[in-house]
């Protein structure tokens, strides 16, 4: 590295207002999603919570609202959903229709998304439901516990604790993790946790749209900034968030902000982010990094799609090459 | 496909301007790149050419300026270069110092862009030069006939006699195509002209931020408007320079807009682009149109790249990984 960038003056780039029409060039069913985001209410910046009640009550409210779609992905995705434990830790176990008796042998946890605040208890099945749906396999959801009650480390260790129970009398390499955003970002912690402890990591993962640099400094975060319909801007929320999960580990703890860990060594993973998405940027930096360390890695790009929106557009054939994609992978790199 | 499109009225997003800081998350070769463009003199819109005798005047300045960087790419990355003729149509055939005996079965042929008006001439070797070094193979650079003297499918047809001429005593699974921008397009219209003549494909394709929707649908030409620092805007020029290659064709022929074409078939394909890429949709349009054809095509974004800057920022870590990445893939997919 030159000392170029410190010893000129580097120029922003000023980009003019503008309006984005629906693209013509995605599903009807996308289109439609893209469509009710821009017409839904915005988070407005005065209404964003400050204190600890505050967030308790802003993220029951999102909750409430998430876990109104189980009962819709339920008919669309039939499935048994068993609520339990599992070495301590809530579980919700996710057994689908399409559950492919040839696959028996693999297995997969999925860490939901949320920005480690969001989505907990009946709110946190919904990316879960899809992948068993279209994988075939069993999934087993974690709910993990997270802030503003319980910050890092808690969820990785909550994740940790599943992993080593599924894993006491299982082939680790016939199991595979999956999240989406915080989760993506929890599934790189939880692998980096495993890697530093010596101990068996996962078959493979699958990382949608990862939240991995809780710093802000990705240049998405500018560019996407209210381009992304779902996860808008980072300096509104996303960076709240970050410190209220951080806590005195701080957001450049590589068990937080996992683009500033060591991915050598991590299993084939597949990364899936939009052209949208605010975490774009992210996502790119956390392929590229995988890479340059040598890992079999693969980037699934999708036209349009804000973060994470191939979970809320699930009647999307867009969603449906998310997934599939997610479920091949997942097939063919998982023992079992 | 439902009608819920046509029946309910979607609703636009509103996107307010915003400053785009250089980002920390790139090298400083790129950040300076990046910074660079943005206090670049910018295209205005009342200096775009109107007549032929403007454009001309308008691609002769802007080759003069492309054809300076020939000799500052000739030191860093030295080579040979022979202006012959191959079936009528003039190359320039470029031996890197570089070059590999252990892959002197494969050869390369380039594509340039600019758009099917720039780029002729002393302009045309940019990536070619690159593409050479990076690989260790011969490539030959078709500076094929260009807009506005010679619109579709003059471009076309000179691709394919070069093609027909240097698989006459070659296998032509051992030659690969690349191109960047009008010559990723074009790469893609040479393999579905071949296939249409039932003629054998290449080995291997690379597409680089490929120009494949000259209708100017892909959503980052809304999204990425004034935030790719090289190629601006589609309205300001993009859409000039298509009218004026697709002639009488119109730009919805799929060998004028490959994204129209049916990629079945195809070889395996690497395509590249950026997050700030003005064309990241085409890309992706591009890379999920050929996996739903079952082509094996990979797909490699980098962080903060406008359009086609690997070329341009030459001397970034980035560019070498981008071109890396290419080679490896021919590597790998060409015979011999």
């Amino acid at each position: 590295m030159d000392d170029a960038a410190a010893i000129h003056t580097l120029t922003a780039r000023k980009v003019p207002a503008k309006t984005l029409n629906v693209p013509t060039t995605v599903s009807p069913q996308l289109q439609r999603s893209i469509s009710n985001l821009a017409s839904a209410p915005r988070l407005a910046m005065e209404r964003m919570p400050r204190t600890t009640d505050e967030w308790r009550a802003f993220v029951a409210v999102a909750d409430a609202q998430a876990a109104s779609l189980a009962p819709i992905l339920a008919a669309m995705f039939p499935h048994t959903m068993n609520v339990m434990q599992i070495a301590g830790v809530k579980v919700r176990e996710i057994t689908p229709a399409s559950l492919d008796p040839a696959k028996s042998g693999k297995v997969l946890i999925n860490l939901h998304g949320g920005g480690y605040l969001l989505n907990g208890g009946d709110a946190s099945t919904g990316e879960a439901v899809l992948g068993a749906h279209y994988s075939g396999m069993k999934v087993i959801s974690v709910d993990y516990r997270m802030a503003p009650d319980h910050p890092y480390p808690a969820a990785v260790n909550d994740a940790l604790a599943v992993w080593r129970a599924v894993t006491a009398d299982r082939d680790p390499a016939s199991v595979g993790v999956f999240g989406t955003s915080a989760g993506g970002g929890l599934t790189l912690a939880l692998t980096l946790k495993l890697k530093s402890l010596g101990l068996p990591l996962p078959g493979a993962l699958a990382l949608g749209t990862p939240w991995v640099d809780l710093t802000g400094a990705s240049d998405s975060y500018a560019v996407n900034a209210e381009v992304d319909g779902i996860f808008s801007s980072f300096d509104s929320i996303g960076r709240s968030m970050a410190a209220l999960y951080a806590g005195s580990a701080g957001v450049t703890d590589p068990l937080v902000s996992p683009i500033f860990g060591d991915f050598a060594g991590f299993p084939p993973t597949i990364l899936t982010t939009g052209t949208r998405d605010i975490l774009l940027s992210d996502t790119v930096r956390a392929y590229r990094s995988m890479r340059a360390s040598g890992v079999e890695a693969r980037l699934e790009v999708h036209e349009a799609m804000s973060h994470a929106e191939y979970i809320y557009a699930y009647d999307s054939p867009e969603s449906a090459v998310a997934f599939g994609d997610v479920a091949a992978f997942f097939d063919k790199h998982l023992a079992g």
